[in-house]
């Protein structure tokens, strides 16, 4: 069967709204794509590299699909996760399992991206499903080989102004270097600091990364002052090497600063190894508020995104791992956690702080609210199982009454599958017109205020609030 | 004033989604009825049993309609709720009282169900309300008094092919075995297994039951493990008397093991009568990760619909017993609470896993991410105070995007109010057409597809979900 | 550029609904105003006063507008919000500042309503923004030079039939006789009851507080008993000068009571200042309590809105003091902390008790439900935050399902913006008809149910549920 994508997918179908969103998008479909928070390894933008087979760029790697077919009862070993000897043919395999399985996709962003992207990138004109799988496959093995379809090819090709990789606080960010003096690549990518391990005190292995945090900052961090001087080296080590966010994740909000004296005690139990469950997450929430101190003279944008049960099932991390599907989503309380970091740091217009979340109840309860007084705040885009048409609607229809659109991180992929990046900018785009137009023919802006609004949340708004 | 259904009714108004929505509806709007779930009367099954009145089918039996008409100032007495003798006039009274307050079930599903019942079973052609509600309860009063208005012509006539009862664990279940010995009747009738009172050891009576429950299973339930046997053998009488599924409805989501002799020591002391508030929920959750556990060798499917305060009103409670219309829904948190269970049983594609819920902030943050990776667990369709229009909308819009079609439970009418059930599968369907016309209208899915998705949704996913 | 407001803003842009819509809005947009609950100063009513300039109008008193500036970066002190001398050239910059960012305000209905203002209001034509400021600034402060814009004038060029001002109970009303005795005036103004302060022991300031209350019930507070009864008389004196309602906003929506004795002991602790924090949370649910209790016989109604975070930055209130927009919304929980005033009080149809929120998700899981069988209990209308285009649709879609239109509280515009109050309400008008349009265009209610329950919205229902 041919297959091919409508021009106007994911806008609104109805009269007069399908027309004005429509206008919107045109006006900014061809933008080059600013992407402030992903996984992509530094090495693909390094290098000149091929992807082995299909199945490595679309499938293995991206725990959006392997958690969908392991939903469908397949073993994520048949997909390649964690597997040291995995062949072409089994390759082959999971790609025709990621067929059989493509009705169970329906209605998913999955499938829209994927879709998106074999149309798009690789020029497929046949219809994904059982049946294709296998040809497809082949297919796409064959422009896998050709020098068009490497991984820099491939990032230059979807028009990136700007990517940032997520990076370990101890990376000496070589590679970013060489991106940087690669005057012929031309396009900006930047480290982020991503210190989360380093400030999770009640981990088995946190005496040894704080040894190394401090060999890499050369600090000793045998106390808590060592520790921050560290942090603050080397989050200065990422500026100077292009990097313009910090990002963190831990599993709640809270950001209560202790004494100094309760931190640098707390801090020594910790490196004992005698630090109380409770204890540890007061330290670890002390430390995150040190990140926004930091934050107040670095300059670095901070971003959160709270609240995940990480592993919550605890085989399949023993035999897969990490990222692989089995992550979900916690309550979070913003208000209640923020306050502390709110207070201190909030009212300071030139530090930027970025709060994602997968708890829809608290973009209108709290996130809104917060973004609409604090002009640290900024309220992030939906991510990760709400990066889909219908909840980044509700984001919209939730965040902006209270707290307006200059007040909206901006859309990120937050994304390790490369292919998916164009499709991903392209679907928010489409649905950013599409809120847009409901104002418009709502008679609540004029079409030339929406042309600016969906201008600046492609352009403006992520520059601003990442200080590009 | 003449009064007629429209047959456009709850499609999405506006072209071109409408004409998409049309042909989806047409396809399987005259498909038999599945109904997995609800609470009609075996004996309604076993025997040609007539209503006395158009209120006892309407009224009384219907907590959906006696709390509206008591936040109207009724008194649930008047409407015959627990009353032992209730006359003729009464009844007639309390249907005029229906009429009555009619404006105040404007925008509510329990409208919508009466007037399809109205129209489509009784081909009452007067619209209902304060000024025809006496003629029409004449009306409805003859043709009950009619053989072609009895219990089994009308669930024969709503060309139901599968209908479950709910049913206690020590019932013999010979109605059951007489409905299905009944080759002339043709529908299958199946019981349920709920076992929620034998496993909340806090019940002043539960000494009791669970000698009932041992008497009924022909095991001493003086101990753990015995309880345990019981339970075993209790789910495979069901099982082989037809059950497909068992059924749970506890405080809260909480699945957690105690070590064996934990359980035996609560067991006993809850035996006694010694057990602390706290233990006896620690050991109800163990109990229903015994279910779960039970399940993985009986093969039943799991039904869970915590978080609801049962019999929220004590003095309502009092006069007039439960299931009147006083249970409210409360908070609830999947994704700590079933843990457990999906770390245990999750995994296993051949057990199937149910969650129900009425806390809609649970569908996009927890259910839709844990149906998007355990297999075993599919998301429940939307059940009693959220069994409605806009929040049936909702619950497609929040869990689709992350858990897809072939996840969800298919529809449950969950109702005692045997006339409704026609009309709530219709409304069912009319709903899930309008939400896939809207994917096929976004250039999302193809035509065909969602052709496909609403016939799975009322034929295949509820056969898959329920075993059948 | 030429500005005007289109007659058709926020109904339904998609036909057939747009129609229907229309219809129902020609019907209610003339109707009178009534404004159960508000915070205009009384003052404004009982004097001819003019307002000095613009920005005292409709920046500084404004926190929903202060805020958004706030979040843009500007001092609550270049707003004129808590400045002794702000001069006449400092008010017209403040009203530049507004203009500046006024793209912030795109999608608020911050933007709607002073757009609204400007037009209906005052005239003005050009389109409000950064190049229009000044002279907007101007054209408006020759306006409210003259005797058309006075406080007076304007209340009765808006049309209201009925207002509420907020007050102390040891208000002597005075301002209230005066304005109810000034036969001319001819618009209605109640004072309501808001004893919030009175009902927090754990204030420092709360032994004068109680010892005032005493004094101007003429009894001795010192006990708990001459507490109570001095908040009957105070109550009742209300009453005696207009009031209609009882308004009570505390941390959270606990009502439980404690025994008399229990009562009598903490209330002496609190006067000593001995109490614990716990202690005093749980004397307050008791007081509130007491207020539902003393309302079954002197018949107010009693409004809540619980959970905000007041103050939440703390440097913010030292500077700026309260209500400058760094409230927050907290979560809340109905269903727990209602459960002892609506299991005594909640079954009297003649108790009115109104719940307000901000936390959208206990709309479909417990208000809808609880007033869907309590007679004394209606779901309040979206305030605050949400008192906005797309929450207020949401309000309706997550409420009416559950409890009907009939459990609705009404609008209440709760402003101290004098000029938005037509706009606010207009604003209902409108979304109420879409609301009910998209009902009627379902065939779930005829075109004629949908004119009545978009009047009975308008007139019969905020006038039934506070006694009018």
């Amino acid at each position: 069967m041919q297959f091919d994508l409508n021009p106007d997918r994911l806008l609104p179908p109805e009269q007069p709204t399908r027309d004005i969103a429509r206008t919107l998008y045109e006006s900014v479909k061809d933008l080059p794509i600013i992407s402030p928070h992903g996984h992509v390894p530094i090495s693909w933008f390094a290098e000149e590299q091929h992807f082995s087979d299909p199945t490595s760029l679309f499938i293995t790697p991206d725990h959006y699909v392997t958690r969908v077919l392991h939903t469908c009862g397949e073993s994520l070993a048949d997909l390649g996760v964690n597997q040291k000897d995995f062949t072409p043919e089994q390759a082959r395999n999971a790609f025709l399992l990621l067929g059989k399985h493509w009705a169970a996709f329906a209605g998913t962003p999955m499938r829209y991206w994927f879709e998106d992207s074999l149309r798009n990138v690789f020029g497929i004109t046949r219809q994904f499903g059982p049946e294709t799988a296998g040809e497809i496959y082949d297919e796409l093995n064959a422009l896998l080989a050709t020098d068009d379809f490497t991984t820099r090819k491939l990032v230059k090709k979807f028009n990136i102004s700007f990517i940032s990789t997520t990076d370990d606080p101890v990376d000496d960010l070589h590679l970013h270097d060489q991106v940087a003096a690669d005057k012929e690549f031309g396009v900006r990518v930047a480290p982020c600091f991503r210190p989360d391990k380093y400030l999770e005190p009640a981990r088995v292995d946190w005496p040894e990364l704080v040894a190394a945090l401090g060999k890499a900052a050369g600090v000793d961090t045998s106390t808590y002052d060592g520790f921050y001087e560290a942090m603050r080296r080397r989050r200065l080590y990422f500026k100077e090497h292009g990097a313009v966010a910090s990002d963190h994740s831990h599993a709640d909000a809270g950001t209560a600063r202790l004494t100094d004296a309760e931190a640098r005690d707390l801090y020594a139990q910790a490196l004992k190894g005698s630090i109380s469950k409770t204890d540890a997450t007061r330290l670890r929430r002390h430390f995150v508020n040190d990140q926004a101190k930091l934050a107040q003279s670095d300059g670095l944008t901070m971003t959160i995104h709270p609240a995940v049960y990480r592993n919550y099932d605890y085989q399949n991390f023993v035999d897969f791992g990490p990222d692989t599907g089995a992550d979900i989503p916690d309550k979070v309380d913003f208000a209640a956690g923020l306050r502390p970091l709110l207070n201190e740091y909030g009212n300071n217009p030139d530090f930027h702080f970025v709060a994602f979340t997968m708890d829809e109840t608290e973009y209108s309860r709290s996130l809104g609210p917060l973004a609409g007084f604090y002009p640290a705040l900024y309220v992030g885009a939906p991510w990760w199982f709400i990066d889909a048409p219908e909840p980044i609607l509700r984001y919209f229809q939730a965040v902006v009454t209270a707290a307006g659109f200059t007040k909206l991180s901006g859309f990120i992929d937050d994304t390790r599958a490369l292919c998916s990046i164009p499709a991903r900018h392209d679907m928010n785009r489409r649905l950013t017109s599409r809120f847009v137009a409901t104002l418009v023919a709502d008679h609540r802006l004029s079409l030339d205020e929406g042309l600016q609004i969906v201008h600046d949340a492609v352009c403006a708004q992520p520059a601003k609030v990442f200080k590009l």
